[in-house]
């Protein structure tokens, strides 16, 4: 467990629950809970993703994938041990209120599942070799990575009060960093090389995995990711957050990242 | 996941929640909803367990495996997904109080992860073909099936309110119930045919694994579960709680069962 989730990593997940909690003013404590709990389903997703009956990689965050230092039957195991994990830290004895417990459970729960990134990634596996259009592209990638990242702001917001207008915003800033994310995702699977990344690169065309890049083409796929970082950038204007300065970094380096 | 979790099975880890709820007037709404988390938690770890880098078995619940039925990579997937749906299913909008929905996820998450079913069955694996002294074996077990046998009790009595001794006397219920069953899978792997099993017999012997069988001997093992029964049904006497009969039921099932 330590290996999967100590290691390198962008750490986005986490960033965006404390940028959403400085953007409302929320608790300390429930913030950081949210970020280990939203990066513990991340890291678990990952290890299972690499496993020899899905991706079958053995390069992730620069190093060997867990199954290959640690054997399947230990990295399936630790992939479930950190999906309960990120479940207990959010239900500590004391210091975090019983109700916002229960709204970070409900968030992460849902989007970890089968509606959510789980659901996703089933149908990512059931779609290799298939011509999906961009509809049904954008739904699994919502599914798969979207959903998740948009619950880790949400998560962030949770830890504060704020209008439900605000809430509103913040999700569909969520939503549009979400799929910004996996559009910049495809193209970086195709324009950098493996050094660079910290996981196999090309992986995806060499898997025959319908991506943006090949319904879209490189440039619409470039253009689509910048439109998407604007409408980010719109939500948080329409926020009325005062502190979204955060958050609004964030949109550009979803967009702007090499790796 | 409708395979894997709607299938035939005993149900005991519902039936001990509902007995629970029964012992304390608990809420029905809680009881039921526990009660479904707990059995997905369960169906899930399953699923997990006959994958080919686990046990590698092709018979569960008188049915194929999940993976035999459909893959590797939805089973792991499958069970990804119902351990999402259980904490989904804790944490519901409206009709259960968040108090009780954290309460529920704290029981569930702990019962789950590295320090209960799924550390059981890291050190399950790392076991095999090793010499286990009966006390490293009842941690195992405790971990590996038993607290969740245990969190299933306590979390149908915190659909209700009960005083602090009861608790802890329906804990202990809960943990000798637990350890009673796991002694008496072990009779039943080595006395039992696969058909009555609906699972493979045989198997712990095959795989070189100890058991209470291995590490007792067959009627010492056999006395073992007896003696946890009478602690299970003592506990129940110590509690103070009017209406244990079901529960009272369920401890002498666990132990005559004979599948």
């Amino acid at each position: 467990m330590r290996y999967a989730v100590l290691g390198a990593g962008k750490r986005l997940r986490p960033l965006l629950v404390l940028a959403a909690a400085e953007a409302v003013g929320g608790q300390r404590e429930a913030a950081l809970r949210a970020a280990c709990a939203v990066e513990l389903i991340h890291a678990y997703s990952l290890a299972h993703d690499d496993m020899p009956c899905m991706d079958n990689d053995v390069l992730r965050r620069g190093k060997p994938t867990l199954h290959v230092q640690y054997g399947e039957a230990q990295a399936m195991l630790a992939g479930d041990a950190m999906q309960a994990l990120a479940f207990d830290v959010l239900t500590p004895d004391e210091g975090l209120a019983p109700a916002l417990q229960a709204k970070l459970c409900r968030l992460l729960a849902r989007a970890s599942g089968y509606d959510g990134m789980a659901g996703g990634q089933a149908i990512d596996l059931a779609s290799i070799g298939k011509p999906l259009d961009e509809a049904a592209l954008r739904d699994m990638h919502r599914r798969k990575t979207g959903v998740l990242l948009q619950a880790s702001v949400l998560m962030g917001a949770a830890s504060g009060d704020l209008p439900a207008a605000a809430w509103e915003a913040l999700s569909r800033y969520g939503a549009a960093i979400g799929l910004a994310f996996q559009v910049v995702d495809d193209i970086l699977d195709v324009t950098q090389d493996s050094d660079v990344l910290g996981k196999t690169a090309g992986k995806d065309q060499d898997n025959n995995k319908p991506t943006y890049v090949s319904v879209l083409g490189l440039e619409p796929a470039r253009a689509y990711a910048l439109r998407l970082r604007d409408e980010a950038h719109q939500a948080l204007a329409a926020s009325g957050l005062a502190d979204t300065a955060w958050l609004s970094l964030l949109a550009d380096k979803v967009v702007e990242r090499d790796n």
